[in-house]
Order: structure tokens, then sequence, then C-alpha cells
């Protein structure tokens, strides 16, 4: 499948986060061109704040090599065989889990001038580990190829989508916003 | 509870990661001067390289407040009053965690010269957020106040003591070490 398959079905899980009135950012992750997780944006189900998609994804794929009994090396082999399309720039944290898990290579669709932790503010992808050659620990995070842009409008029309409905879920404003009497 | 009162129970905690051969990293979460919910580091036990000790007490924490129904911005300002003690420096994705989260204070024991995400490598508990004043997304990570070097010695004597013992866990060298037969 091409690139444009696999961020098509991570649309699908963003479009399914904003059906649940979630903040519509969806993933999937690939090995050997087989879709084997994926994961949708649940900061408001969970209410936790830092249930991104990313993370969901990982934690559905770990959870499942951990019930076959996998140990760590071989799920960081397998892990370094597996690229993520997720349809907005990771997060500075999401970023880092990646990087700490040692992921292969990232497909994103739209930038997060925000906070995104592969370009736009910082540029967690880039090793700067110097020991990659020699051997390295397992939890030391190394860079991983990254593609940004990719059906980036189709993503950024899933925010506006959002937006314009309302998120129930932001903080009310410390200034009412004015309501003209007519 | 005195500070180091709260670092001896994360000392603790970090003592139990490595009883269990797990990189000895421990935390505690306070609030209201109790400890609400403590972590240890996980990594080898769930083959998932980003269990940290925070990222483990977290997400005790968040379950437990899920499911006495609280909804996100309750869980949001109760968090805020938080105050989160750890052994070691948390990483930039811990740390980029507990911005999104929005944690009071942090007070750690020892340095992480290699990813440390509050002051060694990046120093992700300084807000650059401007909208701070005028109201923010529930996802805006914001800054938090941040004091390192509490029982420092402590922690690093338990990493000390884990490779002492060898980390079963850790990459075989690509070169093998020479042992000397006599």
């Amino acid at each position: 499948m091409a690139v444009t398959g696999f961020m098509e079905l991570a649309l699908d899980q963003a479009k399914l986060a904003l059906d649940n009135l979630e903040v519509p950012v969806g993933c999937v992750i690939v090995e050997n061109g087989k879709v084997i997780s994926s994961g949708s944006n649940k900061t408001n189900a969970t209410r936790n704040a830092t249930r991104h998609a990313e993370m969901e994804a990982i934690d559905v794929l770990l959870r499942e090599w951990q019930s076959i009994g996998l140990d760590q090396p071989l799920v960081a082999e397998k892990f370094a065989g597996c690229d993520l399309y997720v349809t907005c720039e990771p997060c500075i944290m999401c970023a880092s889990a990646l990087a700490i898990l040692g992921i292969r290579e990232v497909y994103f669709g739209c930038a997060n001038d925000k906070f995104g932790g592969c370009g736009s503010v910082m540029s967690l992808h880039e090793s700067s580990s110097s020991d990659d050659l020699t051997g390295r620990q397992d939890t030391r995070p190394r860079g991983f190829k990254c593609t940004g842009g990719i059906m980036a409008e189709e993503a950024v029309a899933l925010f506006r989508n959002f937006y314009e409905q309302g998120n129930p879920n932001a903080p009310k404003p410390h200034r009412p916003f004015r309501v003209d009497q007519q």
C-alpha cells in the first residue's frame, strides 16, 4: 500500500475521534506493509490529557507483544521495523516516546506549530546519540526518519470541523464572549 | 512532611524497582501533604521502554480519578494542586507529559545528563506559552516549578548498585569483552 493509503487509514481513526467529540488525531502503525495497530486521540474519554493517538496505538501494540511473551530486546527489534502514520505531527512527548522505543520511520499530515516534536518546535527525530554505531542501552532514544505534509489538508479540515462544532472540554474563557442582544 | 521525607518515599519506590531488576527510579505524587500515588520504573516487566516511574504514577492516579467520575476540567484542576517527587530528573517525554497535565511542582534527585527535560537537555518546565494569563486549552502544556538535587547521592547510589549487578536487559556488546583465561 502507498503512503497515502496508510494515511487514509490514519485519517479514518481521526474521524472516529471526531465522532466521539475528541480532538481529531489518528494514527496507524505498520509492519511489513500491514497495519498492526491503530489509535485515536482519547484525552476526553480517559480524562487524561496525555492519551494522544500515538500513545494509544503504542500501548495496544506493546501489550499485545507482551501477552505473547516477547522479551524486551525482541520488542525493540520489532519496533525498529515499524513505521507510524499520524494525521498531525507528534508532540514533544509523543516524539520522545517514539524515539525511546526506536521506531523506524514516521509520516505525518499537518504540522503542530505549538508543540511539534518533529521539526516544528523541537527535532527529537534527529538522533543526538553518538553511540548508535557501538551499541546502545535499551532506553537510549535514537532518531527516526520523518516525513511531514502528507494529506495535510484533510487533517486540517478535521481540526476545523472539530473547533467549529466547539470543544466541550475546553476551559471557559476568563472574560465571557459578548453576546449581542437584538 | 518535609521535602526530604517525600523524597525518601520516592527512593523506597526506586529500591522496589532495583529489587525487581529494573532501572531504579521511583516517584510519589503528593496532594495537600499526602501521598496519593506512587510509581517505579517498569520498563522491563512491561517490555515497554516508556513505562518510566512518572508515567506509572500518573496513570494510576488518572485511572482512579476517572473511576470516581471526575471530568477533565476537574482532573486538570486537581493535578494543578499536585507535586511530584522523583529520584532522577524526568526525561523529555515525562517532563512533557507533566507539562501537558499541568502539575504544580516537581522535586527531583540526581540530574539526567543525557535525556533530562527539566534543565539538563531541555527545559520543558519553563513555560513557553504566552496564553497563560488569558486562558488556555486543556491540552496546552505549561511550565511548572522545578527543584533538583534533593538526596541526589542516594539516587545515584541506587543506579551504581544496579549497573554493578548488571542490567539483564541491556543489549549485548557488539565486541564481546575479553575474558582473561588463567
